[in-house]
């Protein structure tokens, strides 16, 4: 087989093509997809958001059908999005998830997963365990997003954090946060996706609370949501800024100088640890699958994510 | 006397007043005025950048006439702008500079500077050194803002720093960080500006330079300036937010986000450090004095201020 199906945006549109099978570049394994989720980031590349054209989609796993290494064929693997050149000042300062010539797949400048194939740096892959379903395992992505808060913000020095919008990756970054220890609130419009495994402890609001938090991460992506985090974080504390946004956010800086407010932005993370969570049943994101779709269906499966209130929504490549 | 003259803002304008002399209480000492500067939140307030009413002015120094210890009076002070409570919850943690009862001098719930008199917490008193005339001790409180900075930002993590804005305070910004040792670029408008002494080592440059910083400081409080320095500042890079602005930013998070950014607000800082500085010639300021008026000519002060370009503009009340 030389060609295959792919999910493509253009610029303007959005289809399943046929289009050439990718060939793996030196340092690059072939990986023959089986699973792949759909994050808001595909839905604002196809609003218009990056200037991204290709395959989209950059949750996935699959199973390595050429690799330069032979003992890596057969093997489930997921894989980090960025990859990096080894040479910049970034990549030098040892940070290879800000190479300033690096492709992320799906969203710049390399082919991404809603496909039957796509090729990544050997170096990115993470082998998953065999006890680990492809259901959950496709969630190593955003997880591993989920988890970079903790690379960033220490903890130890706070006691409580609130996470606003219960969407997928604001429910990802709950669990993440509760899973370490930590006292979550978190503000949203769903209670009742409380009742996910791993949430029996968390503090839920549909409104804002009258209380300051130390640590606030705000996952909506929308402007009042980014108003209300800004309201909520305490003098000296810190607000992650983990959403994409579309366009432009107007705010009102003199909260941020007058109360010393750190905004943090945040983006790829570990997959290894995000792997190793999933493998272990410490984080459980099963329940935020909302429905899967076959690669046929992919352009129903992108106008169902794009529903309000959406959770995770799959694409199946094989079966 | 029991009255006094005092520059006053009522919301809609602003007048050289006969007010009341006002009366110490209990924790507080009377400062009779001697220098104050007029400062860009001076000049925000009017331009009803915030709800405050009653004597402007935070940037003094003066001689303490009444005071609880007697070893105070007639000793040349400055003083922090912040009354705080130390019972609430920011107090009892270590912050009394974000008391969520405090008052700020001339900026929230108490008189200013631009007065004859005013009172303040003998707690929030420095003595000035007898070496320290009162045209540099009266840059003491912006000169601390400046150092706030250091406060927040490890710098032994970072080589270079971009300060963005010639003005007064990114003037004295520059001062403070190369004072400190760092290697500073400053973007501005005002290359003569660099001839003030302690910038002889700094480099700039009249448009933004094809370069990202580790640390980037706006000091402009414009917008322009604001989505230059998220131009400027490198992936995972703190940019900091020192001035304040009239009315809202509109900005696109994006680079935020996806260059993991830590934006930093940052307002008052450590005065003692600031006197220090300023006593030991470490930092002298002298230069950015534009002109003094007396306070019978206030009014014609803030509109000389107000003029574009225009540096530190004081006021004396003596003589």
């Amino acid at each position: 087989m030389k060609t295959m199906k792919a999910l493509q945006w253009d610029g303007a549109s959005l289809a399943l093509k046929t289009v050439a099978k990718p060939e793996a570049k030196a340092g690059e394994v072939l990986v023959r997809l089986t699973k792949a989720g759909i994050c808001n980031t595909d839905l604002e590349i196809i609003r218009g958001y990056y200037p991204f054209t290709g395959t989209l989609g950059h949750e996935f796993v699959g199973i390595v059908e050429q690799a330069p290494r032979r003992s890596l064929i057969g093997k489930r693997v997921v894989s980090d999005i960025n990859s990096s050149c080894h040479q910049c000042a970034m990549c030098l300062a040892g940070n290879p998830h800000h190479c300033i010539k690096r492709s992320a797949l799906g969203i710049h400048g390399k082919d991404g997963a809603f496909a039957e194939y796509l090729t990544t740096p050997e170096e990115n892959l993470v082998i998953v365990p065999d006890s680990l379903d492809d259901n959950l395992a496709v969630y190593a992505e955003p997880l591993a997003a989920a988890l970079e808060i903790q690379e960033q913000v220490d903890f130890s020095r706070h006691e409580g954090v609130l996470v606003i919008g219960d969407g997928k990756l604001g429910l990802l970054i709950t669990l993440s946060l509760a899973q370490a220890g930590l006292e979550v609130t978190l503000l949203g419009h769903h209670p009742e996706r409380l009742e996910l495994p791993g949430l029996d402890n968390i503090s839920f609001c549909t409104s804002p609370p009258d209380l300051k938090f130390p640590v606030v991460v705000e996952a909506t992506g929308n402007p009042s949501g980014f108003a209300t985090a800004v309201q909520l974080t305490a003098p000296r504390g810190t607000l992650v800024l983990k959403s994409t946004y579309k366009g432009n956010l107007a705010f009102n800086p003199a909260p941020l100088v007058v109360n010393e407010i750190t905004l943090l932005g945040s983006r790829c993370g570990p997959m290894d640890k995000a792997v190793a969570l999933l493998a272990c049943g410490a984080i459980n994101p099963a329940g935020l699958t909302q429905d899967i779709f076959p690669l046929a269906d992919a352009t129903r499966a992108i106008a169902r994510a794009n529903k309000k209130g959406a959770l995770k929504v799959l694409l199946e490549m094989t079966g």
